[in-house]
C-alpha cells in the first residue's frame, strides 16, 4: 500500500527551496528562524538533512540553543558529524548541553572518536554536569537498557502525600523525560513502587503515596538487551520502565518513545540479518559505499565458500550425472525447494524466539511439528513435480527419483531450518545473524546428496548401461 | 544473547501447579482468586494459557468481571474462542463489557463468525452501548487506524481554563484510555489542538487552554495503515495519535501501548514475508497445522513452479552441459551467489520503504548504487572463485568463464533485487509479500543463462570437439 505523505513533510519540502534562497540571497538567518519555528523539530531535521551541510549548520547556529538541540539530535549520524566539524566543538557543545541526556550520550557514542573527544572536552567547559552524565551513561554497551535510559526521572518517598507529589511534579517536571510515572524510592534510593500521574490525579490529595502506589513494579537491569526491554514494555503496556542496579537502586528510566524507535530498529536489523548481511547502523542512503561492501561482502564470501561443498558433493556423483544428463536439469529446482522450506522454518523460529513465543525448551515439540509440516509440504510439491517430469517426457523411474527427492529435501529443509537457530541460540550465538548462511549451504549440500544418492540407487541399471557404452566408445 | 526471564514469569510458572491443584483438590476458586489478584493481568494470562481450557474458564468465571476482563483480553485468540464456548455467551458478554472498546472489537473480529455473533447478541442485552461501539469500530478494516483507535479519549473546548480541564480529567479520567493528552475541539467536534497533561500541570491554573495548547497537531485518518501510524508516532515521539475523519472531526485516539504491539507484529509479518511465506496471525504454537500448510504451501508451490524455468534454461544448453560435464559442478555455487546478493538488496529496499527511508522516486539513485555495489561484490567473489577453480584442476579458460559469470550474476542479483520491490510498490502491490519468490526464480534463471551463454562462447572450441567425439562414438 502506498504510504501517505504527512502534511508536515509536504510543507517541509515546499519550504526547502525558500529557506535556501533566503539564506543565500537575503543572507538573513533570523528570517529563516521565524520561518521554521512553527514546525515539529523532526520535520526541520528532515529539511536540514536535504540542504547543503554548510547551510544546515548556519541555520542551527542562528537558532537559540534550546531550539537547535531537538533538531540537531534528530539528524542522521553522518550529518551530525559534518555539522559539528563546521560549527566547531565550542558551538556544538552549546547545542549538545541542551539535548536530552540519553540522546547526548548517543551522539558522542556515534561520532568518530576524534570528533567525539573534542566535543566532550568542550562540553566539560560549557556544562560539566552534562559531561559527567555522558560518562555515566557511556559505561553501558550500546543496545542495552543502560545506554537507553535517562537519569532525568521523578522520584518520591512513600511517606509523601498525593498533594505534595503533584506539587513536586509541578516544580521539577520541566526537566524530567516523563512526568507520567513517579517512582517511589526508599531513603537509600531503592525502588519500592510506582505511581502513575493518572492515579495521582484520581486520588484524594491528602492520601499518602504508600496507599496509591503499586508495588507490582517491573524493572530491568542496565545490562538487559534493548530488545528484551522493548518486549517487556510492550507486553505489560508500560510507558516507562525503571532501570535498577543489582542492589535495586533506581538509576534511570526508559521511556516509550525510545522503545518505539528500538522496535523499528530491531525489526530492520532482524530483516537485514535474515536477508544474509550484517545489520546496518544507519538508513540506506546514510550508509557509505565502503560500509555497504564490508557489511555485505563478509557474509557473501562465507556463503560462497560454504557453497563450495555443493561442488564437492556433485563431483562425488560424477558418474551418475554423466550417465543421466537430464538429472542436472532438476538440480536448481530441487535445491531451491529445500532452501525455501528451510528459510520459512528458520524465519518462523528466529522471529518466534525474538518476540518470546518460542523457547529453547520447546525444541522437541518444534522438531516433531516441522517433521509433520515438512512431510505434508513435501508431498504437495512432489505431486506438482511429477506432472512436470512427465511433461518433459522422462520415464516413471525418473519421476519417482524426483518425487522422493522433493519429499526428502523439503522435510530436511524444515527440520534443519527450525533446529539450527535453536542450536545457535543454545550455544549463545545470535540466531538471526548466523542461521541464514549456514542453513542455506547445509540444505543445498544435503539436498544434492539426497537427490544424487536416490538417483544412483533407483537408476542403477541405466547408469551401469551408460558407463558400459562410454567405456566401449573409449576403446 | 539469552533473554532474561522476568521475575513475574518465574512466579507464574511456580504458581501454575498450585492453582491447578487448588482447583482440583480443594475445589475453591475463591482461594485461587486471592492467589492471583496480586499479579499483572499479562502474567495471569500467560498462566491460564498453560492450563486446561476448562480450568482457565473456571478461574475467569470465579473472578469479578472487571478483574477477568484485562486477563481475558490478553489470551491468544484460539484460547479465547474455546473459553467463550465453555462459559457460554451470557457469561462471556459480562466479561467483554468490561474490556477496553478497541480490545473488545478485536475480540469479536477474531472469533469464528458464529461464536462472534452469539457473543455480540448477548452483549447487546448486557451492555447495548458496548455493542454499538463495536459496530462503529468494526466499520474499519483490520490493520487500519480506525480498527486500532479507542473512542474513550478526553476532549475540551479551547475556551476552558487549565483548572477546569484538570477537574474534568479528575472526573472523567477513570474511563479514558489515556489522560496524558487532552484534545482541544470546536463546538462541532473538529480537532483544533492538543494539550499534554504535563503542560497542564506546569501551567498556571487560571490560564486558558487556548494559550497552552499546541495547534501543531499531527493526526491520521481512520483508513491510514497501522504501519504508517506507527511510523508517525515513533517519528514524532507521540504517546497518543488522534484519528480524524475527512471533516477533521475527532473520532478516536490511538495509544502508544497499541503501537508497540503493532511495531512488533509488523516486524514479524515482514520477516515472515521475507522468509517466503504468508504472514501468520498468531504465534507459532497458536497456529494450527492446517493453517501452517496453507500459509506455507502457497508460496512454496509458486516458487517451485517459478523454478521450473531453470530446467527450461538448462535444457536450452544441453549440448554445452554434456560437452563440459564439470560445468554442472559450479551451478549451485553460481546461482546461490546471485540469490544471496539479490536477497541482500531486496531486504534493504523493502525494509527501507517500510520505515520510510527509501522512496519510489529514489529508484534511479538506487539503481546506480546497486550497480556499483554489485560490481565490487562480484569482483571480490570472482577472486575467491578463481582460487577454487584452479584447486580443482580446471584450465585458465574455464576459470575465466566462472569468474566473469560470478561478476555478471552478482551485479544482476543486486539490480534485480533492488529494482523489483520498487516496481511492485509502484504497481500498488506489497513488496514484502511478493518480492522474495519472484526475485529468487528470476535471479536463478538469469544466472543460469549468464553462466551457460558465457561457457558456450568462451569454451566453443572444447564444445565443438566434444560433439565431434560423441558423434563419432555414435557411429
Amino acid at each position: 500500500m502506498e504510504p501517505e505523505i504527512s502534511h508536515q513533510k509536504q510543507i517541509a519540502s515546499l519550504i526547502g527551496p525558500d529557506l535556501r534562497r533566503l539564506l543565500k540571497e537575503v543572507g538573513d538567518p533570523e528570517l529563516a528562524r521565524e520561518l521554521i519555528e512553527d514546525f515539529h523539530p523532526e520535520d526541520i531535521a528532515d529539511l536540514l538533512q536535504e540542504l547543503e551541510s554548510a547551510d544546515a549548520a548556519e541555520i542551527l547556529k542562528a537558532l537559540p540553543d534550546d531550539l537547535a538541540a531537538p533538531i540537531f539530535e534528530r539528524l542522521e549520524q553522518p550529518t551530525q558529524s559534518i555539522i559539528i566539524n563546521i560549527l566547531g566543538p565550542e558551538e556544538a557543545a552549546e547545542i549538545a548541553s541542551e539535548m536530552a541526556p540519553d540522546d547526548r550520550a548517543d551522539l558522542i557514542e556515534g561520532l568518530p572518536d576524534e570528533v567525539g573527544e573534542k566535543l566532550l572536552d568542550a562540553l566539560e567547559r560549557v556544562d560539566p554536569e552534562a559531561a559527567r552524565e555522558i560518562e555515566n551513561l557511556g559505561r553501558f554497551e550500546p543496545g542495552t537498557a543502560g545506554a537507553l535510559m535517562t537519569p532525568d526521572f521523578l522520584s518520591v518517598f512513600a511517606s509523601r502525600t498525593v498533594a505534595e507529589t503533584i506539587a513536586m511534579i509541578r516544580k521539577k517536571g520541566g526537566q524530567a523525560e516523563t512526568v507520567y510515572y513517579v517512582f517511589v524510592v526508599s531513603e537509600n534510593n531503592r525502588l519500592e513502587g510506582v505511581v502513575s500521574l493518572r492515579d495521582l490525579l484520581l486520588a484524594e490529595s491528602g492520601v499518602g503515596i504508600f496507599d496509591v502506589m503499586t508495588t507490582r513494579v517491573i524493572s530491568v537491569q542496565p545490562e538487559t538487551d534493548q530488545e528484551e526491554v522493548a518486549r517487556q514494555m510492550s507486553k505489560y503496556d508500560l510507558l516507562a520502565m525503571p532501570v535498577v542496579d543489582k542492589y535495586q537502586t533506581l538509576i534511570g528510566v526508559i521511556t516509550a518513545d525510545d522503545i518505539m524507535d528500538v522496535l523499528t530498529e530491531e525489526g530492520t536489523e532482524d530483516a537485514q540479518k535474515l536477508g544474509g548481511m550484517e545489520a546496518l547502523e544507519a538508513s540506506y542512503f546514510a550508509t557509505s559505499f565502503g560500509t555497504f561492501i564490508r557489511k555485505r561482502a563478509t557474509w557473501l564470501v562465507v556463503l560462497f565458500i560454504g557453497e563450495f561443498f555443493t561442488g564437492t558433493a556433485l563431483r562425488g556423483y560424477d558418474q551418475v550425472l554423466t550417465a543421466v544428463g537430464s538429472l542436472a536439469f532438476y538440480l536448481p529446482l530441487l535445491i531451491s525447494a529445500g532452501g525455501n522450506s528451510g528459510s520459512q522454518s528458520s524465519t518462523l523460529i528466529i522471529r518466534g524466539m525474538a518476540v518470546g513465543d518460542v523457547k529453547l525448551s520447546d525444541w522437541h515439540r518444534i522438531a516433531v511439528r516441522e517433521l509433520g509440516i515438512g512431510l505434508a509440504l513435501g508431498l504437495i510439491l512432489a505431486a506438482v513435480s511429477i506432472g512436470r517430469v512427465f511433461m518433459w517426457g522422462e520415464n516413471l523411474r525418473f519421476a519417482i527419483v524426483v518425487a522422493i527427492s522433493v519429499v526428502g529435501i523439503v522435510v530436511m529443509g524444515c527440520v534443519v531450518g527450525s533446529m539450527f537457530p535453536i542450536l545457535l541460540r543454545r550455544l549463545g550465538l545470535d540466531p538471526a545473524t548466523s542461521s541464514a548462511p549456514f542453513i542455506a549451504s547445509l540444505v543445498d549440500v544435503l539436498g544434492i546428496i539426497i537427490y544424487m544418492q536416490l538417483a544412483k540407487v533407483l537408476l542403477a541399471g541405466v547408469i551401469t548401461e551408460a558407463i558400459k557404452v562410454k567405456a566401449a566408445a573409449g576403446h
